[in-house]
């Protein structure tokens, strides 16, 4: 019998041992632990504590809740085994509502009437076609990709930026480091939703975030070690950049008295963007541990040398 | 030569001339003065003072600039002279951007996560599927169809009530002043689209809107009159409402001190959902001029007797 371990730091994951159980039943799902750690084929992670993976001396697969492994690969103790993600039209649909209400939200410009609103002002945003409005979308993954389609649908000018060149109908597409600048040079609307790596880490800092259309917003939806949050604090209190709303942190959950609170112009949202449902993280790993007892090749397998 | 006449008593309307004047370079456009009152073949009207149509001798058509006419058809000294107004997919759009943020802000419960930013408060609100949240649309004509079109296309379990049966793909319809309630039983978020009609002032009131779920939301973009203001508030105030946008008010501007400026829970925007363009109004409005002149039938007619 295969026996599977659920490992984080700081995230209840007992919920998920049902979902997981009802997918294979023929698993042995429990929370980490000493006692289950000798037998344990595969861990079930979510920021795992650095060093919990290596004490499993018969792990043969990790596997992730979530779209992103940053969490995973940055323990320096973890073992060379597959590690997959978890990759769902539903998860993508989820960060395309939480986008698009981002993006409405500056295009339509109800951050200036709410902030109105409080000082009782009836002032009537000039309304423009959404064509007019570029958005500039980092990454062109499994979620960006959906995620830039259903902007274009809306009518918004989409462009989006990839390590690798891309043909999404109607999408303006960049693709390498030499081509970040002219990418960030046409853009009103900034989306981040790039994989946490050494070459993307602190890619959002004073430079990047100065070569946008100048009063751009920015919605990041990545990985909060994307951001140098001086350099957007700066941004934003010099008006160079008009707004942000901002979904992850380095340091999460943000603790009371942290300057995201109340920065000037910026939505502190509570990593909320997408989360994969419970039942689709119980098929995706019932499946890859069936894949992996049958020798079969795994789905949704991070590769190790880029590190998404 | 036609001669064609602007009246507003708040609205500038100087910054239609020059597109009316591009579509129709034949017509002799200007602004309302009792100098020009005489010659007028055509008033174009938003809140028109009332008795002010009735100074045009030589009426042959009254054209709104905007879906509704309920503030032209108020007044009681009105010719009988045939009333048109603008009808534009493009005016939809607009409101359908308005809308769906609106139904994402509640579903996605972003309401919530605003208050508790203040409050510096890190909170992940519950992520359910749009499916399981139903947004009923009051109203089914050129706005509020494909309103209720693209809400459905987002994955929302979409209704929809108006005056005569309609059949359109993957929404629930409702036809008639009986099925008023059941269609109101169902809704989780309600969006008024209905035009100011007799039959339709104050519809929302205590009773309709208690007959709402629970802790439904509203989002007013119809008109003021369709409201009964107290009823709102009080709705709101002990919770049987959860939230409201409300974009229109039946004194516009809202006066500083207006109770709805800090209702709780309240979002109030100043009737910016949705402006028909400059150039629509120019063309819709030569068209129609083209047509009265032809002795061909106009386009986007009211309906005097149902009122819109
Ligand atoms: N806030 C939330 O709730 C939430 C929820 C889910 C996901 N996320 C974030 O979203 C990220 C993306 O998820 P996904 O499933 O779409 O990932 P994915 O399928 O792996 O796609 C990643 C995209 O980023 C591009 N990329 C990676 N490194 C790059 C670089 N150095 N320069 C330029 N482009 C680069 C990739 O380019 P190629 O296509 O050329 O490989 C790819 O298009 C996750 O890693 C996570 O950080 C956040
Ligand atoms: N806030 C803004 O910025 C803004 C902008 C544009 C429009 N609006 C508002 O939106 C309204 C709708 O515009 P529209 O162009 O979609 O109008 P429309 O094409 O005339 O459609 C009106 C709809 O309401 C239904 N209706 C009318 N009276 C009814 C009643 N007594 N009971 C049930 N249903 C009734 C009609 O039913 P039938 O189909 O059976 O006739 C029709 O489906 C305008 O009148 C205006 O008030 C607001």
């Amino acid at each position: 019998m295969t026996q599977l371990v659920l490992i984080s730091r700081d995230y209840d994951m007992s919920h998920l041992i049902p979902p997981i159980q009802r997918a294979a039943p023929e698993l042995k799902v429990s929370l980490y632990s000493t006692a289950h750690a000798h037998d344990a084929e595969v861990a079930v992670c979510w920021n795992p504590p650095a060093g919990a993976i290596a004490t499993l001396p018969h792990l043969k697969l990790v596997h992730s809740i979530a779209a992103g492994v940053d969490n995973i690969l940055s323990d320096p103790s973890l073992p060379r085994v597959p590690v997959c993600r978890v990759v769902d039209p539903h998860h993508a649909r989820r960060m395309s509502e939480f986008v698009t209400w981002g993006v409405l939200h500056f295009h339509r410009q109800f951050d200036r009437v709410l902030a109105n609103q409080s000082k009782e002002i009836w002032l009537r945003p000039q309304q423009s076609d959404p064509s007019r409005c570029t958005v500039g979308i980092m990454g062109l993954g499994e979620i960006g990709s959906p995620v830039a389609s259903d902007l274009h649908r809306l009518g918004f000018a989409v462009r989006g930026w990839a390590r690798s060149p891309k043909n999404l109908p109607g999408i303006d597409t960049f693709a390498g480091e030499h081509a970040l600048a002219p990418f960030l040079q046409g853009t009103d609307i900034l989306v981040c939703l790039l994989p946490l790596t050494k070459a993307t880490r602190g890619i959002l800092h004073a430079r990047t975030l100065g070569q946008l259309r100048p009063g751009a917003k920015l919605i990041h939806v990545g990985r909060g070690e994307h951001l140098v949050p001086q350099d957007l604090h700066a941004a934003l209190a010099d008006g160079r950049l008009g707004g942000a709303i901002v979904d992850v942190f380095p340091n999460e959950p943000l603790p009371p008295g942290d300057p995201f609170w109340s920065a000037p112009n910026l939505i502190v949202t509570p990593h909320m963007a997408s989360v994969a449902s419970p039942e689709t993280i119980g098929l995706q790993v019932a499946q890859n541990v069936r894949r992996l007892v049958r020798g079969e090749p795994l789905d949704n397998l991070v590769d190790m040398a880029r590190g998404y």
